[in-house]
Parts: C-alpha cells; sequence; structure tokens
C-alpha cells in the first residue's frame, strides 16, 4: 500500500428535510453572521432560500447574501461577492448550490480571510492559502463533490482566452455540509446526467493510473463498489429524477467519489493522487465553450482511455472485470470495459465526443487552438498514466472529435 | 437511503516510517506540551517511545508519560493517569499503543479537561461527555480502529463483578493517527488473528441488522468490500506478519472499519446504528475472564449469527453472494457463509465457542452468570437484527460452549 495522507473534517448531515436544522447547525457551530452564496433564480423559485433565511432568524442569525453565479464561475463576480461579503464581515459562508456556487463560497471564504490576496492567486499558483473563514454547505446538484472535497475551481474571464482551473488546500473543505437528496428532484435531466457522469469520473481519475501507483486494495474494493454503484443508480435518477433511493445513492456516491477515500492522499503527500487528464482536457472545452463539467469529461474519456490504456492495460481489465462482470483477455476485457462505459454515457444523455458536446463542427485548427489552451502555451504537461504533452493532447482532441 | 450524520475528522497519516514525522506534526499543530499514554514493556524494548520522545524534544516539545495500560483496561489505572496528566497540564494526549491504550487515551483526556467528574460516569451514562483535550495516536495493533472512531471502551474493575462497557461521543474523535504497518511486524500471530477478527466484527456488527435498518447500497459496496479485503489479507498477515501489502491492507482496514463510513451514523442520529449484540456478548467474556476483545467476538458471532438470521436471511445471503461468492437459495447460501466465515476465524486461530475461548469446561450455571452480566442483572436488551433479552443472551452463551 502506498503512503497517504487522508482528512475528511466535513461533518456531513444526510436526509430529508435536513437543511431545515441550518438554524440549529449555525447556532451550535456558534455562528452568528451568516453570508450566503448562490446562483440564479431556481434557490429562489423554490423557496428554499426563503427557507433557508427563516431558519437562521429563528435562530437569531444575521444575514447577508449575494447570488449570481454561474455554472463555471467567474472569477470576476467571485471578486464582486468578496467585496459585498468583507462589509458584512461574516462568520460563516454558506453556499445553497452545487459545485460553481461551492467552489465560489470557498473562494469567498479565502478572500475574506485574507483580504490583501487576489483569490486568483492561489489558481494560478502565486500564492498558497493559509488561512481561510469557516464554509458551511447546503447540497442542491450531486456531481462534482466540493461539499466535502479540497478543491476549489474557478475560471478566469478577465483574460482572452478564459482559463479555468482548480485549487486543492485542507482550507477548501467545508465545515459541514447539509444533503438532502429532495432538494435535487426537480433539476433537468441532463443535469442530473453529467452529474452522475462527473461522480463516476472522480473515481475513475484516481483510479486509472499507473501500476506503481495503484496497489491499495481498499482503495480499489471502495472505488469499484462507487463506479457499480453510480452506474446502476445514476440511470435509474436519470430516468426519474423522483426515485429518492436513486437520487440518495447518487449524491451519497457524489460526495464520496471526490472526498479522497477512493484514492487516498495528493501528489504532494506522495500518495496516490490520480490521472486528472480528462479533468484538464475538459476545464478547456468548458472555459473556451462554457461545456457543461460531466458533459466534457464523456466527451473525451473514452478516447483518452484508448490512447493510454496500454500504458496499464492489467487496470482497465480489472475495472472490466469488477465493475461489469466481463472475463477473458486482459485486452478484450479492457476495451469492452471502455466501449460499456460510453455506452451508459450515451444511456444517461451525455455526449462521448466532442463535436457533440459543443454542437459544432470541431476542426483540426480548433484541436490545436483546445491543445495550446489545455497545455498552457506548451508550457505543460498533463496526467499520470501516461504524461501527455502538446502532441498527445493535441492527437486526442482530433481523435475526440 | 436512510438518513445519517457522518463525521470523521481525524487526520491520517499513513506509511513507513511515518511515526518519526511526529514532532512536526505537533508542532504544526500548536501543541508544546505532550503527554504519552502507553501499555507495558513492547513501547519500551522496540525503541518506540524513546524514537518518539527524540523527535518530541527535537521539536521543542515538553513531555511526560504514563504506562501501564493493560488489555481490557481498567478504570482504576486510568484514574491514576489523569491525576498524574493533571499534574503535568498538557494539551496533547499522545497514544502510543492499541485500542486499550487508544482507549485509555481518550478517557484520560476526558478527565484532563473537565477534571470535577469521574469518568466512569461517562460509561455509565451518568454523565456526558461535553469537552475534552486533544488526543493523538500512533498505533501499534492494527485492530479496534479507536484511532479514527468516536469510542472508548473502559472496564470498571472497582466493582464486583467487573463491568466493560464503551461510550460514544465525537470529542473520542483524535485529531490525527499515525499509521505505520511497519510497527505491527514484531505482534504475536495471535493478536494478529484477533485484530484481523475484531476489523471483521465492526462492519459485520452494522452490517447485519434488519430489513429496515439497510438499504444504503453506497455503505453496502464499502462494506462487502471491506469485508472481502480484511478475510483475504488478514489471512496473509497471519501467516506473515512481515508482508508489508497484507499487514497495510489490514491496518487501513481497521482504521474505516471503525470510522462510521461502513455504516454511517449513530443509532442517535436516526442512522444505521447496528447490531452490536456480540460485543456486548463478548465485552461479559472479557470483563469476567479477561479474554481478548477479537476472539470474544469470533467465539460468540457463528451462534449468534444462527440464532439471529431469520430475522433478515436475505442479508446473510447477500453477504455470502458478495464475500464469497455463492450462489443458491437465500437460506443455503446464508448457512454456507456463516460456516465459511467460521472456518476463517479458525484459520487465522480463533476460537468459534466458548470453552475453546476460555480454555475451561463452559457450564449452565455459568452461562447464567454470563447472561445476567450482559444483560446488566436482566435490566436492559442487546441487539437490533433481534432484540435479545435475558432468555435469549442465555441461550446464545448455552449454545456457544
Amino acid at each position: 500500500m502506498r503512503d497517504f495522507v487522508y482528512y475528511t473534517p466535513t461533518k456531513v448531515y444526510f436526509g430529508r428535510g435536513r437543511e431545515n436544522e441550518i438554524g440549529n447547525i449555525c447556532k451550535n457551530y456558534g455562528y452568528s453572521r451568516v453570508f450566503i452564496v448562490y446562483g440564479g433564480q431556481s434557490a429562489i423559485r423554490s423557496g428554499l432560500l426563503d427557507r433557508v433565511k427563516e431558519k437562521l432568524a429563528e435562530a437569531d442569525i444575521i444575514v447577508d447574501m449575494a447570488g449570481g453565479v454561474q455554472p463555471n464561475p467567474r472569477i470576476s463576480r467571485t471578486r464582486e461577492i468578496i467585496r459585498l461579503a468583507n462589509i458584512f464581515n461574516p462568520d460563516l459562508i454558506l453556499a445553497i448550490g452545487g459545485a460553481s456556487v461551492i467552489d465560489t463560497a470557498k473562494t469567498v471564504a479565502h478572500g475574506v480571510a485574507m483580504p490583501g490576496i487576489d483569490v486568483w492567486d492561489y489558481h494560478a499558483k502565486k500564492a498558497v492559502i493559509k488561512k481561510s473563514t469557516p464554509v458551511g454547505v447546503i447540497l442542491t446538484i450531486a456531481a462534482a463533490g466540493s461539499e466535502m472535497s479540497d478543491s476549489a475551481v474557478q475560471t478566469n474571464d478577465t483574460i482572452d482566452p478564459a482559463v479555468k482551473c482548480g485549487t486543492n488546500s485542507d482550507f477548501n473543505r467545508p465545515k459541514f455540509a447539509v444533503l438532502d437528496p429532495e432538494l435535487t428532484f426537480s433539476l433537468p435531466q441532463s443535469q442530473i446526467g453529467a452529474g452522475a457522469a462527473d461522480i463516476f469520473m472522480h473515481t475513475a481519475e484516481r483510479y486509472f493510473t499507473t501500476a506503481e501507483l495503484t496497489g491499495n486494495h481498499m482503495s480499489d474494493e471502495i472505488a469499484e463498489g462507487l463506479m457499480r454503484n453510480i452506474i446502476r443508480y445514476g440511470t435509474i435518477g436519470y430516468n426519474d429524477p423522483t426515485d429518492y433511493e436513486a437520487m440518495s445513492e447518487i449524491m451519497w456516491s457524489s460526495t464520496i467519489s471526490h472526498n479522497d477515500i477512493t484514492g487516498l492522499g495528493t501528489a504532494a503527500e506522495k500518495g496516490r493522487g490520480g490521472d486528472w487528464s480528462c479533468h484538464q482536457l475538459g476545464h478547456t472545452l468548458s472555459s473556451v465553450y462554457d461545456a457543461t463539467h460531466g458533459a466534457s469529461l464523456s466527451a473525451v474519456w473514452g478516447t483518452w482511455a484508448r490512447y493510454c490504456m496500454d500504458a496499464n492495460i492489467e487496470r482497465f481489465a480489472q475495472y472490466g472485470r469488477s465493475v461489469f462482470g466481463f472475463s477473458g483477455e486482459d485486452d478484450a476485457v479492457a476495451r469492452e470495459a471502455v466501449e460499456e462505459t460510453e455506452d451508459w454515457f450515451r444511456s444517461i444523455g451525455q455526449p462521448t465526443n466532442i463535436s457533440e458536446l459543443l454542437g459544432i463542427d470541431v476542426t483540426v485548427k480548433i484541436c490545436e487552438m483546445l491543445a495550446d489552451n489545455c497545455t498552457r502555451g506548451r508550457t505543460r504537461t498533463i496526467g499520470q498514466l501516461k504524461v501527455l504533452g502538446y502532441e498527445d493532447v493535441l492527437e486526442i482532441y482530433k481523435r475526440a472529435r
């Protein structure tokens, strides 16, 4: 087993109507000034925002708030929210939403704790997060697992072309997360499908790596169990978003898919950090074309897998046997498993190529632009199973068209 | 999926030689006065205690310590250690050992934080833990999972007959745990076997419950994966305690078997608390006869399972199919799975009946005394799959002779 550091301090409150406990939860922690971050109109229309404000008021908690967080959240709006939050001087930032809102709340929390540092510097690796404000979460979309993860993603829309990237820190781990599957019943089917793809990918990115970096068998058991579970319940929930059992399984799978239990430890801690190529390939598609995150991952994964699988064919075969029950030679099982996964992506309405994702005819010129963005002008490589440079990235984008 | 609260804030440092980082770990948390709790001579003989003291001294940390913690730790010694610790006034209690030492360190931590309360009152449910001192762990035996759990067990040796019982609280969760599998290489084979049985049982106690209380499929995936893993690597480690891979898998399985991820939530939080009958049956055997904890569980589990399985035969069948790959009718698979589990216990040197455990001829009179102790003089029931009163407990002890 490889060395690792494991740390998931977020307290999870899971179940129907749990958000109605938010006043008591905040009060028990001793919070008295809560700044809510939310997205668009759905939190207002559904009555959730009002309900939460009411519960906080009942607990004598003073509330201010800012909305307008978009998918692929823009650093320009995040900076505005930091200015508003700093005027209010909160002791808790409360995210009501999905990953974009949570990631923004985390970034706002850093901005409130260290007002002298521009928060994009954390994403651009020009500064290290050394202090933050506590973050709480009321989750409304099961997908990114940000409610228990150490990562926060932002898109810098003030530079051209826009760049989307994440930052990892224990200061990104929320203090608590309220998970009520019923809050996801009203989601559009496409978002449930994209969420399931994202959940699958958070485990897959950690699982499909080199033979040297694998070998934590207990983690493999959890990872394979999680992939089986999300494939099964992702499909059920996609077809009936009011199935409480399915939506619960999707929600909890989402949370633990990205809290590190399926992978263990960050690269910095010499643990099994994961490959993360597809996230990098997808982040470029999202920053340039505003593509939905989960869909951007399903669009490239199959092509990436076929391009890289020879580096550890045994791993893809183990996946095929454990998750789909296939049998036979490694190579055949591995290829069959990748195809089966792409079939599953399609069955939950997700694209398996870039043209389908973007709805445009993707030319070689576009692929070159994407590869340039993804490798930051040929200045970085991505990946772990195979380390991918500009030419590799270009080839994957071309094959994934 | 059932409602739950999940909270595992302990930071885990896993890998070879991790204990050598103890000075920096404590320093990073800001601790400056560390009180070490340890057991017998093995921590001294192995040089571990001296090594840890040296590393703490290098980090300018002041150290005091107390040893003499025995298996099935006695409250009388714990009270003495609390007196010593209170004179020293520590900001961290550091356990170097296995469950008995860790559980004692947790209890000492409560005693230091609230010197006016006798710590047995927490176990006797006469007081609630409201404050504690941070606890760190350097683990030397993989078994009880106390390094990440919310429970602490003590035996009250000042009353006759002695009573062993646990207390659960988030204040029992250590701040950090250092897990170096190499520290377990020198353990006697019998302790490795008993540890593996204990690890299996922490998941089994949560898994084998009523149909109404099951139904968290992601948890089942993890639980079944964990039981497969400990059966596989428990056997390998038992036969070769210097096999790093096996001893690592045993150690990590141990930690997550009791941190709640295989079960989710306590009974108080309306989650799936688990059955825990075998732990209660075993605690009596340990408190009266000082039986090894893991061995006390394997001695009763098969009998308990056969006595209770009709209440949820599907669950035992699911176990047989998932963990052993059996197929067939529920009833046959369930019974075969229980026998296979007992075979595994025996293969790692663990008893599957009480006479073998205690090395005495267990009479009906002894069983009556045990049942009386376990039900606290017929004043309580145990269990969840079947709620067991005095007559049930007596019958199980008699059948398990």
